[in-house]
């Protein structure tokens, strides 16, 4: 089986590209286990092909035809689209937003519908879809309504993959990530990313500036369960899912206090004061839009599951990066 | 105050320019009433420019840049975006509705961005953004589950309409039409055409057929309430709206069996014998989709009124076309 990854040199492309390595297989339609012989990670820059003979890697600019066209053919039979410019960048850069985020999502549907082979498409959509006055707590079907470029534009693009599923064009998937905590590595222009970093740099002996009040909720998933879920919804029966695509994974709903708790009750008040606070009306406007509490019934009775507590998020982390505490 | 009409051609287009130039003048977005200086009219073939002096009319590709160029400049206060391809058309030509649909839809917003002097825009969308598992009642923040090219195609026009509108670009404003009947002249590839066709042909004295079941339920608006609500809509106050740019119009939720017998009320029996009962599977697949009991309140709570009965619309539509009933 032949498997693509977009912004396979991304975070979760690479976490993505070394379970499926350590797995060897992915179900097919029928739901039996089939040999992964071919992995190609596309992305700007180089992805690391891990040393493993399976792993082609591409380099090359998702929005151009010929890219996309190199690294899908008729026996691409399964396609994990993660390329995207982040909230914070498509909000500061309208048109790369729309490029990358669009106009790329789309030519890569038109080119699987050229191909006529009909794969399963899995997207990766996020929180940002919602906003405005939402309910208390949110459903797969609660209208969309993002407040954010990134938003509307993954919006769409559920919308154009919802469509041309329905025509048979493909066999899509949409999943709604939480917001991902504890990322390793270094921030980035999510204006999200003050969730991985103020346990993060903490961790790591370094401060951290949270932008935004104690009393903000988000919804969080591990890396961890973010990439046994991706692999979970493409490998789902397609029938299952119906007419709605789209699920909302199954995270853990916390505040920002409740997250400090958790880095509390891990690795001590030393670890706590390294945080500054230091409100940021940007980072506000687009986080407190997003809804903090989901039922996620319709995706835990499909077998997808989350985490339990935010505290053995943190563990985990600390413990998949080796990281002494101090 | 200059205005353009897209779709200035189409039936709904014509109607719309009849009114304005009637009523010579549009409030501008202080409230205060503007005289109609300039109207645009845009089509694929040319529109009815009714001999009057403020009229211009334009022929050309919507979806070509040069074309909308020439109609939007910085005078250009207010356009009515009234051009698509209908939900039949868009179902067996899935590249022509997107070119229309969406991209014209896009372009148009982009050139406005260009422009930079934020016109008011009104796009008009559909009742099939809406569809699968609805609730028993719509309200204006339904979930959009389109099941057609068409319904996708307008959901993603408003949520660029949206954004577009959020960052500043333009001044943006969605109404949902109903399903417009009864529509004078020919049938349409509109999945809806029935709707006034099962009504028209019976009072011409010709035979219409009805594709759908007796209990079908549908959302009606008279074309004469169409035109009231769009002009309303752009004149709207911006800020009522708010974040939520859409409104759902106020139309009458009937069966066609309720239609049928409202045509026995005003024209009697031997109207309602024309109608040849022959079910379409792909109509009622199309219309079946679409939801049939709204709630407009807030479209009301803002000024915006429709009928409130089928028997009226019947009786407006012989009185508007002069029909001699036989």
């Amino acid at each position: 089986m032949k498997v693509l990854i977009t912004g396979g040199a991304g975070f979760l492309g690479r976490c993505l590209a070394r379970e499926l390595l350590a797995r060897g297989s992915l179900k097919d339609t029928s739901g039996k286990p089939q040999a992964v012989t071919e992995l190609v990670l596309l992305d700007v820059v180089r992805a690391n092909d891990f040393g493993d003979s399976r792993v082609r890697t591409e380099v090359g600019d998702i929005a151009e035809r010929g890219v996309l066209e190199r690294v899908i053919d008729e026996r691409t039979s399964a396609i994990f689209h993660l390329a995207a410019i982040v909230s914070g960048q498509a909000e500061a850069d309208f048109d790369l937003g729309m490029r990358i985020n669009l106009d790329a999502s789309r030519l890569l549907l038109e080119i699987c519908r050229e191909r006529g082979h009909k794969p399963r498409v899995l997207f990766t959509s996020s929180v940002a879809v919602y906003g405005g006055d939402l309910p208390n707590v949110v459903h797969d079907d609660t209208a969309l309504n993002p407040q954010s470029s990134y938003g509307a534009q993954k919006a769409i693009a559920e919308l154009l993959l919802s469509d041309y599923t329905r025509r048979g064009f493909v066999d899509g998937r949409v999943v709604r990530l939480p917001t991902i905590s504890v990322r390793p590595g270094k921030p980035n222009a999510a204006a999200s990313s003050f969730a991985s970093g103020i346990i993060r740099e903490p961790l790591n002996g370094e401060t951290a500036v949270c932008p935004v009040e104690g009393a903000t909720r988000l919804w969080l998933l591990s890396p961890r369960k973010a990439i046994e879920n991706l692999i979970a919804a493409l490998e789902l029966d397609t029938a299952l899912l119906g007419t709605g695509r789209a699920l909302n994974l199954p995270g853990i709903s916390v505040s920002v206090d409740e997250m400090v708790a958790a880095l509390r009750e891990v690795a001590g008040e030393q670890a706590v004061r390294r945080i500054v606070w230091e409100r940021d009306a940007r980072v506000e406007k687009i986080v407190g839009s997003w809804p903090g509490r989901w039922d996620t019934s319709r995706a835990e009775s499909l077998g997808l599951t989350g985490e339990r507590s935010f505290a053995d998020v943190i563990r985990s982390y600390i413990a998949d990066e080796r990281i002494q505490l101090r």
